[in-house]
């Protein structure tokens, strides 16, 4: 495993949904379409607030500097280990969605917090994705990805500090866009699992590269 | 809604994981880095065969025939009614392993017995992705993509016919790849859920055609 990862698992235990603050279990009863009655099985999180469609935001943030248009734009990472997959995971800069926040609010607010980078979202209707499903046969946990652009020659981008939780262990990275599938298969073969935003947009990448879609 | 959607929740009820058959809820007891032992609440597939180190694949199909390059290759596509979001979803082909099947293999039949279709593993290190995780800080469900061509030109793909199961009601098309992102935008506006593949599979396609990722 990866030499950042020092925490670990002590002990995996079922829960009952009645001792559960974040996380829920639900049966639901449904027709389908020939008007026949079945049931499902999913998972929820609990900490959608009242009125939001989505629970949090993921940001594809992207470095540039204005003044070395030759360089390659390279795409802002973190590794974070994380409890249900007990691993180090490759992820976006991303978070939980605040009561009446906006997404793309969310999503500088999660970038400054988590990275130190002040980045601005970008237009062209391309700053803000439609609402995804993360798992949709299993659980209803979504998103927006926010892209967003991190202007290096900022004053404020010169020293980024990160102001994480006491429980937040973050470390910020970047890698070129253009390699970002590469590298997801380098992270794999050292051992960090891959959260599916940073392997599917490498993916994306890699496809448009491969069928030349300009 | 999207027409197609005749299926409909009638009701969600708390669920106790001693009553689940597909999904469970789990309290993981960790040590942070710093030696602090803390709770986190997730939840897990209990279809898993045993020694699989995924639940399942997602398939990128790219259909092309060999006798019309000038065309732009399309992806193909599906809707599918999830009850977890109460929505007409737009997936890829995808599917839960089988005991001691390979990634690949799971694939190519679960693209045959959704679509009709009969597709081949692209090579190059491009074929089968790194394991990718839906949402690490919630539940530990993971899959490879796996990249499939589909020629249209053979014989066995000119009346493509899938073999669903009773409870399954799956509706594949195709779009142009490089079109995804503009496509996602539209099927949501027409009232459809986005897998989060799909979208993110769009993101990187219309990163790599803003940034000139060549």
């Amino acid at each position: 495993m990866a030499s950042t990862n020092k925490s670990r698992v002590l002990k995996v235990e079922p829960l009952n949904h009645t001792d559960a603050k974040w996380a829920t279990l639900v049966k639901i009863t449904y027709s389908d379409p020939e008007g026949v009655t079945r049931d499902w099985e999913a998972s929820e999180r609990l900490t959608r607030p009242k009125g939001s469609d989505i629970d949090g935001v993921g940001v594809v943030a992207i470095l540039q500097d204005p003044s070395k248009p030759d360089q390659s734009p390279r795409i802002l990472l973190q590794k974070q280990w994380r409890p249900p997959v007990n691993a180090t995971v490759i992820e976006v800069p991303a978070g939980l969605i605040d009561p009446k926040e906006s997404a793309e609010v969310c999503a500088v607010r999660e970038l400054k917090e988590e990275t130190g980078y002040v980045g601005e979202v970008v237009g062209e209707g391309f700053g803000v994705s439609p609402i995804m499903f993360n798992d949709p046969g299993f659980c209803n946990t979504n998103l927006r990805m926010i892209h967003v652009t991190v202007d290096l020659s900022l004053p404020e981008n010169q020293n980024p500090e990160p102001s994480l939780e006491e429980n937040e262990f973050i470390e910020t990275f970047s890698v070129p866009l253009k390699d970002l599938w590469d590298e997801c298969r380098k992270f794999e073969a050292e051992g960090y699992a891959i959260d599916a935003r940073v392997g599917t947009l490498a993916e994306g990448v890699e496809c448009a590269k491969r069928w030349k879609l300009h």
